[in-house]
């Protein structure tokens, strides 16, 4: 049998782990793939940077490396051109593909599916959510004879490590993330993972998989950290709770009985007993609900190096593996077709604390808001202290709206000093 | 497309799951597949008794029915016999299998896969270990370009019900088996459960996944839960500690560089803090550690109808997919051929309590057997009483022969008065 041939585009942390892993394993993959593995180039920017791995496997020319004569692209370059047509050009000649790149295929990924379809390639992306976590085959195959309903969790390890800093601290956001910055764990620019964009492509993708729907990062409901307070961390920890960046995707039904999707990637507290309040760092979890498996749960470290090169190479050997036996991994499964709800119609928990006047009446007033805006209200937490008083409120599920209405007319009452932390509850009954 | 033709054999709660969700999720399933799934006949042997399927679909017959022009044969039956002989006919004939059977592939696994082999079909069997969670796909596929080291977890929901019953109400283990048996938690014969022979054979299938090598269940070393005491599980909650029943496969390097495996099922006492100490009932956890992705968790239930099946299910959309595209499942991968290590070569700590004699030196007398025996104590823990003193240990990493040695010679020593507790201890630094 011939050797499986395998271009790789991009050779930063994740690559030269892959590069490496293939040599230093090469007998492991020839006896798990049943033929040898050979990369014969890796296109890189500045050739001279890549010491790490062989010199006459660089090239700066992407293009003509997925024109030559590879079976499959490996990429871990990121970002959306120029890899989106290296990509396209590669499946429409009947190369497979195995991408980490999770911005592209919430943007682009019903392209990059269709390529793969009418040439019969494949397209693997284990590892472009929850890094070594896996989680994508799981959803897209254990799960294909289930009904999911939910997926929730913590994908994006750099606000992970934020939050955690500031809980642990009670440092405000700001001097937290550039201490994040300075220690590495944040980008230069870190945009991307601090404003929930990482982590909304995430949703998009899981989304797409779990619900046979297509979502993109478009239709992902988003809120990153940036508006988090130690205020926020401390009433969260005074209740018993935790502040995570959560990606939910749910399956909702109407009182209709019509199905839709909804994804969303926002600021949550957790009680501190659930699984996900304790999943510090650079480790990401995900919860998955099916109708008939029930409640799962899904735990790795999410980014880094070696754990994302762990994913790539997994999906090597599946679309090698299907080279050689001549078969094709799943297609992209979009048949349900489920509308995607807006946020303005989802209906979650929500935490509101409040510095009020410490007088007689205060809580109906509040109380009175609550109800004029049809939030029912689920805990009550006042606090005197020597001239105000804290005022905290759990709400039971109600819009986004609804509850926008109610805060904006509570922070105008003569007894409301200040609204203190207005966030969402997640993990518990409502 | 013509229809996906599928048998089943048996229609206890799982089967029933299978062929309820069949039906009701028609639809769903010829979306997934690309064709619709259409089950042909189930084998029973009393069909006047499953009143909840179509009468017309049962037969007496699992021969012919395998024998009929079906394309995919589903095994919810369990015991070898005669489930070994009709797989093997439905393998042969070119007839995919999925199963649930634990101990048929833990014991005769290696003739299943060649007969699958042969004739290009598959056997999948995700639903054999840890129910609903999706653990075997990303045993062998998922991490099939990773150096798996270490797999560890909670795969019976029996034991697991039992320990935390003694644990909660500080019961001795017959009581807690009867009311557990009489709530419907543990089988009239609970002799696989609690003695481990079902543990085992997960353990067996669990190596064989991760290691790349054929482990059967008489390589598993087996201990059961029935020798557990309350003072054992009192002994573990005076150290923060919990008393589960895991199953461990490791790959274990020798001082000459000799990789072999070792399998084995025991009770141990984990942290509180460990992730493990909390999966609690029928729930199971699993752990694997593996070169590049680092620490996973999986999480979910184990066993029960609904979640059974949809494992059971997840393996037939793969199967029917794979007819559908013309490819085929990964194959057994045995190539790497490790030796399994013997028992009495393991190390583990472990966690000894005695009642002795509250008078100067018997910590010196006691710590002489250890040192006589080259076991390396880690903590001590005395306790004065009235009359007599409590003396904790908890060793370094010692052979099991070691440990029985030093236990034997400490149990006649004049000032001990009881060895009340010895067992292992896993799930921290050594």
């Amino acid at each position: 049998m011939k050797p499986i041939k395998v271009a790789m585009l991009g050779c930063g942390t994740v690559g030269t782990e892959v590069a490496r892993l293939l040599t230093d394993q090469a007998d492991d993959f020839a006896a798990r793939i049943g033929t040898p593995v050979e990369l014969t180039g890796i296109a890189v920017r500045r050739p001279n940077k890549h010491r790490e791995v062989p010199a006459e496997l660089l090239t700066t020319d992407a293009d003509s490396l997925v024109e030559s004569d590879v079976d499959v692209v490996v990429e871990v370059i990121g970002g959306i051109e120029p890899v989106r047509s290296l990509l396209l050009k590669a499946l429409r000649a009947g190369k497979s593909v195995v991408t980490a790149n999770k911005a592209l295929l919430a943007e682009h990924g019903p392209e990059l599916y269709a390529a793969a379809d009418a040439s019969g390639a494949d397209i693997y992306f284990e590892a472009a959510v929850a890094g070594a976590i896996p989680l994508l085959r799981p959803l897209r195959e254990s799960l294909a004879g289930d009904r999911i309903t939910r997926v929730m969790g913590i994908v994006n390890g750099t606000t992970n490590y934020i939050l955690s800093a500031m809980s642990a601290t009670g440092a405000g956001y700001a001097e937290t993330l550039e201490e994040a910055s300075r220690l590495g764990y944040a980008e230069a620019d870190p945009t991307a993972d601090v404003d929930g964009f990482d982590a909304a492509s995430k949703a998009a993708i899981l989304a797409s998989l779990a619900f046979h729907t297509r979502v993109t990062a478009g239709d992902v409901h988003r809120e990153g950290i940036s508006a988090v307070t130690s205020a926020d961390i401390a009433a969260a920890r005074a209740l018993g709770r935790t502040v995570k960046l959560l990606a939910i995707c749910e399956r909702v039904t109407d009182d209709e009985g019509v199905e839709s999707v909804a994804a969303r990637v926002h600021p949550a507290m957790i009680p501190n007993s659930h699984p996900l309040a304790s999943v510090g760092g650079a480790f990401n979890a995900v919860f998955v609900e099916a109708d008939a498996a029930g409640q799962l749960m899904f735990y790795g470290q999410g980014a880094g190096g070696a754990p994302t090169a762990s994913a790539v190479l997994g999906d090597l050997v599946a679309v090698a593996r299907n080279i050689v036996a001549g078969g094709r991994g799943p297609r992209e499964s979009a048949y349900a077709e489920l509308p995607v709800r807006p946020m303005g119609q989802a209906s979650t928990r929500y935490h509101i604390s409040l510095d009020v006047a410490d007088r007689p009446g205060v809580l109906s007033q509040v109380a009175a808001v609550f109800a004029e805006h049809d939030v029912s209200i689920a805990v009550v937490r006042q606090e005197g202290r020597p001239v105000d008083a804290s005022l905290v409120v759990v709400t039971h599920a109600a819009s986004d709206a609804a509850l926008r209405g109610t805060v904006d007319k509570i922070a105008g009452l003569p007894v409301v000093r200040e609204v203190v932390s207005v966030m969402r509850v997640e993990g518990e009954e409502s």
